[in-house]
């Protein structure tokens, strides 16, 4: 079921909302940090994977189970394991849980490795995830179902330039970026009142600079449906 | 001149910019982040001078001379120390080095203590002060001069409409916040060949949730000039 490595973790104040909560967008750039970590503590930094294979990890789905965020100045721990893999994919999970052990959040996430210079998803080489001791698994776990992007004709929509400071080093839209963007389409007042509860996102195209963004959003009851740059990236929240 | 505080920190990768770099907005953060540490170890937290005074503190200024940016991975060690203050004013240095001691960063800042109610500025009571040890004076120290908003006539500008997630838990929008707005107008290009030597910036009025920045740029050779909602905040960079 693979190695697990843990971190404790105080909630700074640059990422706290304005209601004191720990941003999603901070939560996913930390949860990333940490499996970094994890991977320079195996010897398969992103470095050597860069080195060896040319190859370079992305995050193609996140699923996040939210039972309360953490708070600015709280003290957490942040457990991350490489649960399984198959030609393609590999899955790793997180949790974060408070002082006293609490399940504060869990998050399920898919990744692939790939080429540097084609940009596309190669297979996935025991030699790179071996360290880790995940399963080796045949079946592919079962993505989540989004709306598609028909069905956002005539929601309300924002255009977002791409800037400079939405990039990270591997030249593209931090994928931290679009949970922002999403969300930012969302009223102040709702925000102020309601929490994400269920939280899926997918990315299936990198989005690079010189870009805009178009963010759609349709909401169905309590659950937002967000479509960015037609499927580009589909986030689904249901909030409480 | 101040009790010294200091911290170690490695560079993580979401606050590490396209060329792998350390982002000044996160500089600016995790400063400020360290600066509420020393603050916390010496009795003299945010909560307690909420609680106490119902003054929060802001800084109003600040002025970065960079050797290097710290890179993505790097260890660094941040230094801090609240050197001076008088009746309105608090100054606080920050000094950023490498592994091996070398200055990479120095910051100078200046700080206000203001009232959550009225927003003014208070006259600073040494009773907050006085666990930091720093030196009390009666002159207050130059400020630097900016381009005022007149000269940016006919500059090019940008709109930038204000967002949740760029708001921070004091209701305002984050300081670190301006200097990506201010820069993300730079060219591309010109960001791939440059690196800043010298940073000013100064805050003269907060932005609330609603309004809109509008940002204009001014080059003036190796000299950018930043004036964001006529005077609001003014930012001026030397680059190399």
């Amino acid at each position: 079921m693979g190695i697990r490595y843990q971190q404790d973790y105080i909630v700074p104040f640059y990422e706290s909302d304005r209601f004191k909560k720990m941003r999603i967008s901070s939560l996913l750039a930390v949860a990333l940090q940490i499996s970094g970590e994890q991977s320079v503590s195996l010897g398969r930094s992103d470095v050597w994977v860069s080195e060896h294979y040319h190859y370079f990890w992305a995050v193609i789905e996140y699923e996040l189970d939210i039972t309360r965020l953490p708070v600015f100045s709280e003290k957490i721990t942040i457990e991350t394991q490489a649960t399984s893999y198959n030609n393609f994919f590999c899955y790793r999970n997180f949790t974060f849980k408070d002082e006293n052990g609490n399940l504060l959040v869990e998050i399920k996430s898919t990744w692939v490795l790939m080429d540097q210079e084609s940009r596309k998803i190669e297979r996935v080489a025991d030699d790179i995830v071996a360290p880790y001791a995940s399963d080796k698994i045949s079946k592919i776990i079962r993505p989540h179902k989004f709306l598609k992007a028909e069905v956002f004709e005539g929601a309300s929509q924002v255009r977002y330039p791409v800037r400079f400071s939405d990039l990270d080093m591997n030249g593209h839209v931090n994928n931290a970026k679009y949970f922002d963007w999403a969300c930012d389409m969302i009223d102040f007042d709702f925000r102020a009142t309601h929490e994400p509860k269920h939280i899926a996102i997918k990315y299936n195209h990198e989005v690079l600079f010189g870009d805009d963004i178009v963010g759609k959003l349709l909401f169905k009851g309590l659950v937002s449906h967000h479509n960015l740059n037609h499927d580009s990236t589909q986030i689904e929240i249901e909030w409480k």
